[in-house]
């Protein structure tokens, strides 16, 4: 099932998902996953994030990257120009440059020319979208948002708090949306390789798993590996969080082979450029990383704007102070110049980059509460306030925009943070990390946040960043940020099914299905984990023929309220089929017709152990 | 740490958990865990559902069982009489009789006689609390529910809906509230070894943990060992819920050593006796069961009498059908005899043995959802009105009754199953399982169920019974338990914060300050699973050093935010106390403190890297 793809050291994990077939779908070839069940019943389709990895098709070489999806469309569009990309410097992979101990050099494949806008162009989908323009890219996130399904009526019911989900995802629908700033479809033109996405409140929620090494673990064949594995089990961009040695090469290795967007936050290059001085950095500095990070291909820049000089005392009296990294980088920059955080005085100036790589904006929430007791504060929503005013001068350019958001949140202040949001930054897609609604339970804290993630996304949140079982505790390793995917994809699900999208259902509905007529085997290919569900099943009942058992280890064959359910509904049936399945019958009727049920139930001898079929 | 008590071959694990120290409080000696802190920090107190085998100054004899706690109390209100039990019979342990090849016996210290109510007399804690009698289990619970604290006005926020969780909880408003039907203290004459503790809206949000074998897997010795287990992770509650050999013996076994309330469901060993065929169940071998478990000391019953013959077709065309053990099994029984529930039909019988030993009713959800699809189906809600019915007729023999609740209901249909319970039932405690939000991730239902139960808990139910990660695949094995248990509480102290209780920030409080302050052995501590916590630490930084370092593997130390805000302050507060630290200072004059600030730091040399303390 899954081979190992091995040069150099870097091994990524290929092969196809469990019971799961590779589709592509439309003209544009949308890849998709397709589940073929048993019983002559229906295949179902699943959106899919792990790109050619599970294709057994495709010819997987890290040496080389990924095929470049989007270049044709972006060189059809006539309005980039090819130039020499910058040279990598010794401190681009830190202070002591590259460390080549573990064995993976440099990405072997370094394209010399890049990609950017005309003198006067603006490359973001906004612009495009503005201007009503439908860019193959939004083609294939409507074809990919419907699961490649036809329109069909379908009643529908949820609660989306006034979200404005479509029946059928048009590609006029996505234009719009992203010209309203109600989506982006994060897509640097140097990252042709990423297969097109949507980040909004109208679409499917979207999770981010975060990789990347530190100063005290991890190395760059363990974060391309990570990076693989995440989207294997759904993670729909990944941020590549580095902070230790060989960074450069680390993202160039991870963008060239990713299917999905990445993001980073440049800030961290920067501090490292610096030896980690964070009064040492400088416009420049970080100006020069943005345009090398822009260069490879990032697709979204997490930028702490929002950390202005005069909110940093409001953090003072806080329980755990600054949790972000960034926003206590810039905090520190800030009390140390006595100045307005270059990050919020150059925006305008960043924003010109990003228009000319077709980089959309995370804007940092540098200020969000790290503990229950600092949640809702008056620290995180004046950061949150200015975010909105950046998000107006942002779009003034048609530059995408989405906000970050917290963080720790007990359960009833939740609600007040989605409002808030949707007020201050005019239905710029939300993106928070969790939030966890209680501090007690370190080890536990990817389901500490997936509760508050799975209400937060309900409540219209357009993407939730993962959070791993180590949190606060260590830098995740691969078994970890599985866990955290499928507990964040699960939490993801969990929102799209509360708020009514008519994709959701689906699934649960045929999962359902299948439990209830003992195809174990399409219970464990249509969940979000086939390997871990008949893991698990096997452990008390590992034989082949369980396989097709109606009864687990939980209750044995005599307990089974399925079983039980199975064999009232099949006599029933047979016996008198009006007035059993007919759910609506009235009462009265209901008692003559089992009466006569049951009659005929004693006859054919009462048995309780059907022969397995 | 933990030492194995083995005896045949039974072992239970002892010794404290990691960090706290056992305390005994108030004239009843109420037990509780008090954990230390580092730094001059005052000690957190918690609630502790884990009895005598975290205290090292117990002797643990499982052959003996715990002492009679509440003995003394029970005689001394002169109510009850001593009788001859009722011979156990082979069939009490299976259709086959006990089955010993796992080694282990009957219970040694059997006692010979049982009490009962005398003729006349009525032993529910509901009853004397409506006669205005303050019990001692009711003084119990209320030194219990204050966690020992004094009464201090806090500023407490927070949203219960309409709760109304008291700042302090006397033992007078327990009376008050077990009178009105609102709480329940499960407490069995025959269970004198149960540490009292009350389950309602108005309390701490309470969890039960389900174990007991299968015919699949399983056996006596691993049931003892994961009751023991799961009340040191924190569950306030057990239901033996076996289906296999040995139910009796292995029944007693768990109850003589539980010193938390005991729950079964009956119907599940009485099918046992007639061999499984639900048909030959009578009303006969029912109540003999009953009586039987009654003499045992189990503290309360699921009962499902709410499933009702005219019932069952609304179940017909469901996905899946019927998932209770015992609802099925009524199910089935009123098909085949096309008769009325015995359950119901013989309800005031089984009210007048609940009331004889002081059995507190859990009135049975065999209508629950078991999808997604099924989720608030007519079939549901017309079980939820009978329960609300018998809740009443109960009542008026003054017996205590809880109310048992779903299953799997996607979030925005999880409020209405708060309101409607109210609405119907009187107030009286709900119990849910769960709910699962989402049918889609096997392996992984721990955590759809967490959290459906931590936003039902916060909309008011008493009590979450867990879901392990084995959920629909197998039995769950001990590992799983503790990953249940664990993912329950933390889910029921989330619903506890979000209501505003005030015994529950605390915690949240101090772990946030220890994390922040790098008390790591302080941040494991307080944890609710400090063994995980460490050991996740300690996977990337095992070093003793580390755990006072300021910084883990996550970051590293250039990158730590924590430590980066520390030094921030630490600066700040140095130089300029009264600009800094004001929180509400306004933006103009922390503007003009600050500039002095800076001054000052450039003074000091801006050094990122402080000597660790």
């Amino acid at each position: 099932m899954a081979d190992i793809n091995s040069q150099f050291d870097i091994g990524v994990t290929t092969g196809p998902i469990r019971g799961s077939r590779k589709i592509h779908v439309g003209k544009l070839g949308v890849a998709m996953r397709e589940i073929d069940l048993e019983g002559g019943e229906p295949s179902v389709r699943v959106y899919d994030t792990s790109g050619p990895y599970t294709d057994p098709a495709a010819q997987i070489d890290i040496r080389k990257g990924l095929p470049q999806l989007r270049r044709e469309w972006q060189l059809a569009r006539g309005d980039v120009e090819e130039y020499a990309a910058r040279e990598v410097k010794p401190e681009d992979n830190g202070q002591l440059g590259p460390d080549r101990s573990g064995g993976v050099p440099a990405f072997p494949n370094v394209a010399k020319t890049v990609l950017r806008a005309k003198p006067g162009a603006n490359l973001s989908q906004m612009h495009y979208a503005r201007r009503g323009i439908i860019t193959p890219e939004m083609e294939y996130v409507a074809e990919r948002e419907n699961l490649g399904r036809e329109f069909i009526r379908r009643e529908v019911e949820g609660n989306s708090w006034g979200a404005a989900i479509p029946e059928y995802v048009t590609p006029e629908f996505v234009r719009d949306e992203v010209a309203r700033g109600r989506a982006i479809i994060p897509s640097n033109v140097n990252h042709p390789e990423a297969e097109p996405m949507a980040i909004g409140r109208n679409f499917l929620v979207k999770i981010n798993a975060n990789i990347g090494n530190s100063a005290v673990a991890s190395d760059v064949a363990s974060e391309v590996d990570k990076m693989v594995w995440s989207i294997r089990w759904g993670a729909d961009t990944v941020m590549d969080l580095s902070t230790g040695r060989n960074i450069h090469d680390t993202r160039e290795w991870i963008i060239r082979n990713s299917p999905v967007p990445i993001g980073t936050v440049p800030i961290y290059q920067a501090l490292e450029k610096v030896g980690g001085i964070a009064e040492d950095l400088t416009w420049e500095i970080f100006r020069d990383t943005l345009i090398e990070q822009a260069e490879q291909g990032v697709d979204y820049f997490t930028i702490h704007a929002g950390v202005r000089l005069p909110y940093v005392p409001m953090t003072a009296k806080r329980v755990t102070g600054i949790v972000s990294r960034g926003g206590s980088i810039m905090a520190k920059w800030c009390l140390a110049h006595h100045k307005e955080s270059f990050l919020y005085e150059r925006f305008d100036e960043i924003t010109e980059i990003m228009k000319a790589y077709d980089i959309a904006y995370s804007l940092g929430d540098g200020l969000r509460p790290g503990s229950i007791a600092d949640a809702n504060d008056e620290a995180q929503f004046a950061e949150l306030y200015t975010l909105g005013e950046l998000t107006k001068r942002a779009w003034e350019q048609d530059v995408q925009v989405m906000i970050e958001g917290p963080g720790h949140v007990p359960m009833h202040k939740i609600k007040e943070n989605m409002d808030k949001q949707l007020e201050s930054c005019g239905e710029a897609p939300f993106y928070t990390l969790g939030p966890l609604v209680t501090d007690i339970a370190p080890g536990y804290d990817h389901i500490t946040s997936g509760i508050g993630a799975a209400m937060i996304g309900w409540f219209g949140t357009a993407m939730l960043c993962y959070v791993t079982p180590k949190e606060h505790l260590g830098l995740p390793d691969r078994d970890d940020v599985k866990v955290g995917v499928v507990t964040y994809k699960l939490a993801a699900h969990a929102a799209d099914l509360a708020k009514g999208h008519p994709a959701a259902k689906v699934r649960d509905d045929a999962l359902s299905k299948a439990r209830f007529e003992f195809r174990w085997r399409d219970q464990f290919n249509l969940s979000l984990d086939p390997d871990t569900a008949e893991q698990y099943h096997d452990q008390t009942l590992p034989a082949e023929g369980a396989k097709t058992a109606h009864f687990c280890s939980m209750c044995g064959p005599k307990f089974c309220s399925m079983k039980i359910t199975q064999e009232v509904r099949d006599f029933a049936a047979k016996q008198n089929s009006d007035s059993y399945l007919a759910a609506t019958v009235p009462v009265e009727d209901a008692e003559a017709g089992m009466e006569k049920m049951s009659e005929v139930y004693a006859e054919k001898g009462n048995e309780l152990y059907l022969p397995d079929e």
